[in-house]
């Protein structure tokens, strides 16, 4: 039993998770691992930091915590795993149990018999379906080839310009890349209405949209790419949108992936319509002696109980445990993803767990956002960042689907998202999370912490206690439409109210909280009221104090004015001096 | 209905919460809160940072977040909530429901009458009962009054040397708060034989040690405080310890706390023999008509399924908000603690959750710790720290059963320390937090993450594939017997192995991991085998490797040398350079 031989196709991170682990719990097992590439066990997820220069040298994707290189000898030496590189993977005979390979070099085949078989092969970028996109100058950042390619144009000097085509995940990072480093004019094209859609809800995404703006990256929403067409001398690349022309040295396409399934496909296993494998909960294919993991499989949405498809380094790192584990007869399952993800794009950390609002009410949920700005830490405590965090919330069962924020500070936020992320396969309700230990001390985290906070709002909005009203819906009735019977209520000091009473004269009034009991004559009872502070806590109490007073239709500007400065909305010329020094 | 006549007795941290809320849910009830000190609403844990000189301004501990003055005023003003202070409540008549008062000041007594009683009598530091504890020169930190005593006497010139009696949080904090801005030479001086004893277990707290004596603190563990006496001129005060006499100009004592309970007992109700008010889910006392929450209370502890007394100014909040939605006829509960806490000392941030080995194994778990030493990011990422998070475990059910960790990256480490918490009271498995979903990308996680890879770990430690030995059994028997028959083996570089293996001749070898399938030879058999690397992870693998090669019983130094290092264990001259540098 113990000399089981066990063939890996693929090795980019599921598969040399599998390698080492199965080898450590059956140390006779005899494991190969095969990939048609010649870099194996790297992080992909660090392209985008080699790119931009954080990471110097490609190898360091390429190297263990201690600084050894993971090459095909290092698996031998400290693993006991053959690896075959540049080595494709051409059909799998299930009856006779044996993979037949070609070496890509050479030309030779062969044919490798196995007893456990293991799917770790992987996604393939998508392509646009459009004239020029297999320019040499148009490229992706899937791998280190394409990566060494990108990186070589820029550092040559050959780049002045760059188009990313995609405002997702990968296509907001890169505009960091090349941008802050490179000094690179960087132009986004996005088809959605919004940057990092399908992952953010509207109110967050306009902020790190505003924020990438900010940094100079230029942002076209809802622009499709036609085609792309060489150019003539420098800038020699037009990319032409539904609405304009963008001149270009390069063109990077971060348009998703899609699993790569032909060789199960062809193997007789099962696979979804989209292309996924599926398997099991202990990532078994539909043939019990083939695993399946990583970005090739399809895995269960814990908060939509339906299947997903969502590659991550770190999803394929875990199930490669399991699946290992599995293999030496270990008893280890995978249950499915929440859906977490966090992403750095300049200064802004953007984290998210669970469904955006979005998804909540396609799937049916009756769904409510809810959204806190709070420091970091305690208020008092001298370095402190704001902290922008959305709840996402089922109305009538009160149970929470998903939370999103951003912050300056990346490990504070995440913490935080995490902590909801490690509660959302229990179906929390609210009142979990109001009541979420957060440990406390002042230089970490608030007495009443932003978690908890985001939970009391949303129960406030969901008790009508607090008639909470999105940025979207202000910005339409108040900014826009202009309209003579919205009026702004300022529930904040006077100094900080007087620049925006002066502009917007008769509609933005401000009557400081502390003074509102007196005041009540003061309020037009016949005109729509927003009632607004920094970042809607004073605004809730000033609601409060309103109905108590008869004035019941009032409602409070989700996230208050510092929502609406983070999307860059009302601005400022103090503001403009702020953000340049 | 609504004019509820609702009294609070206390006004620090539940009191104020309780008041807001329940103002809010019923603008109508007269909210009548009750301190018989002139500060209120205050920030108690900000206190070590008011001392520091961090927090400047000792009302930015009474400030709200948008800088108002919590005063009496403040309350009258923006939440028509009426405040009495400098008044003492003397007596509850359960009977005709009303509270006997005195005003400090004037003596004069009166009568309130409540439909709704709530008791924030918070808590009570301990004081040593030995002789000299009551000398004007030994002060505590747990009020604003003492805390302005202190800084006063140090701002003043007055205090060169000071003595910390107690190592549990406040201690800790204080010893930084006087050492750093201050410079004053600091003795804490601790009963237990570890810093933030109960809290922590010993591998983390030597670690914790070993910082703050780095940073100048003398730290006595072990010794007991047998009285303190007045001396004469410069460092008036004598410390005697059962082994010493230290010289200080100020005692600050920090021994711990206990409940207000006097005022409960006295009225009858139920109140635990440790003199904590009893309370139900709902948090009211054995009279409905009075709830009771923060420091006079005592919670369910989720771990052990046992009450225990745990103040913390942030569960107070949260218990202060379930109070005031029960006295408006909501429905809210608080179902227990975790024992989540965070501290930072110096440049170490500390935190915990669940309960420690010590405790585990005192309830009756059959417990195991397992510690992992990673990097908090991608460790390809450019900036990094070395984060070191310990497991308890329980060995039959594999429950998890608490964590505790330090790093230098406090928000990094509070974010995995508070994503465990959050799993606890659902009893998870090491399984569930293998595989839990930790938001990823190379900035602000590894794709295994630490979270992952500690209970990896003790799943290997489990299932007997990690022998592991806590660094205790490795100082005893190889560094401290220095047993022959004691080998260490280091599977590291040669570079890193080298000044070690000078050190113990014969008894620490080197055979890099990745060398070591081809020199099993070389391995003594008739030896107990110490495999050490830096880490843990590459001492595992070559633990697999030997037991396949039929050495069986070689054991896994914990957090390899990384520990040995920040422990201050096995020290170089150019460890003290890289310190001092």
């Amino acid at each position: 039993m113990e000399k089981k031989r066990i063939v890996i196709v693929g090795a980019v991170a599921l598969g040399p998770k599998v390698a080492c682990r199965v080898k450590r719990l059956m140390p006779r097992a005899e494991v190969t691992m095969i990939d048609q590439d010649e870099f194996i066990s790297y992080g992909g997820c660090g392209i985008p930091y080699f790119i931009s220069g954080d990471v110097s040298d490609i190898r360091e994707l390429m190297s263990t915590s201690f600084h050894m290189e993971r090459t095909p000898q290092f698996f031998e030496d400290t693993k006991d795993v053959r690896v075959l590189v540049r080595t494709r993977a051409l059909h799998i005979d299930r009856e006779n149990k044996t993979v037949s390979t070609v070496n890509l070099d050479t030309g030779v085949e062969d044919s490798i018999p196995y007893d456990l078989l293991v799917l770790a092969t992987g996604s393939t970028p998508n392509r646009l379906p459009i004239e020029g996109a297999d320019l040499p100058q148009v490229l992706d950042v899937t791998n280190l080839h394409s990566a060494l390619a990108v990186k070589e144009r820029i550092s040559k000097g050959e780049v002045d310009k760059a188009v990313i085509i995609g405002a997702g995940a990968i296509g907001c990072e890169m505009a960091e890349a090349l941008t802050d480093l490179w000094g690179l004019e960087t132009t986004v094209v996005e088809i959605a209405d919004q940057v990092l859609p399908v992952m953010l809800d509207r109110n967050l995404a306009r902020m790190v949209q505003r924020h990438m703006e900010e940094k100079g990256v230029q942002i076209h929403l809802g622009e499709m790419v036609r085609k792309i067409l060489p150019g003539k001398g420098a800038h020699a690349i037009e990319v032409i949108t539904g609405e304009r022309t963008i001149h270009a040295d390069l063109v990077i396409t971060s348009v998703g992936v899609r699993p790569n399934s032909e060789l199960a496909r062809k193997a007789g296993l099962n696979v979804s319509p989209q292309g996924a494998v599926l398997v099991n909960h202990r990532l078994q294919t539909s043939d019990p002696h083939i695993y399946a993991g990583g970005d090739c499989i399809e895995v269960m949405h814990l908060i939509t109980g339906k299947p997903v498809y969502f590659p991550q380094g770190s999803l394929a790192n875990r199930q490669g445990r399991v699946i290992g584990s599995n293999l030496a007869n270990h008893f280890a399952t995978f249950n499915g993803v929440v859906g977490s993800f966090s992403i750095k794009i300049f200064d802004l950390a953007v984290g998210s767990t669970g469904i955006p609002l979005q998804t909540a009410i396609k799937e049916g949920f009756d769904a409510q956002d809810a959204l806190v700005v709070q420091a970091d830490r305690a208020h008092f405590y001298p370095t402190q960042d704001l902290m922008y965090l959305q709840l996402i919330v089922d109305r009538k069962t009160r149970r929470v689907l998903g939370a999103q924020g951003i912050g300056a500070n990346g490990d504070a936020l995440l913490g935080r998202i995490n902590s909801i992320a490690a509660l959302l396969p229990h179906k929390p309700s609210l009142e979990d999370i109001s009541n979420m230990e957060v440990a406390y001390s002042p230089p970490f985290a608030s007495a009443m912490d932003i978690v908890n906070a985001s939970a009391n709002n949303a129960e406030n909005i969901l008790d009508g206690l607090n008639r909470a009203v999105d940025l979207e819906v202000f910005e339409k009735c108040f900014l826009e439409e202009c309209r003579e019977d919205s009026i702004c209520l300022d529930v904040r000091g006077e100094s900080n109210a007087a620049p925006y009473v002066a502009r917007f004269p008769h509609r933005w009034i401000n009557v400081p909280q502390e003074t509102l009991k007196h005041k009540m004559q003061e309020i037009p009872r016949d005109k729509r009221l927003f009632v607004i502070c920094n970042s809607g806590v004073r605004s809730y109490e000033a609601l409060r104090q309103l109905e108590a007073a008869g004035i019941s239709d009032a409602v409070n500007v989700q996230g208050g004015v510092a929502v609406l400065k983070k999307c860059g909305l009302v601005k400022f010329e103090d503001d403009e001096e702020k953000e340049k020094s």
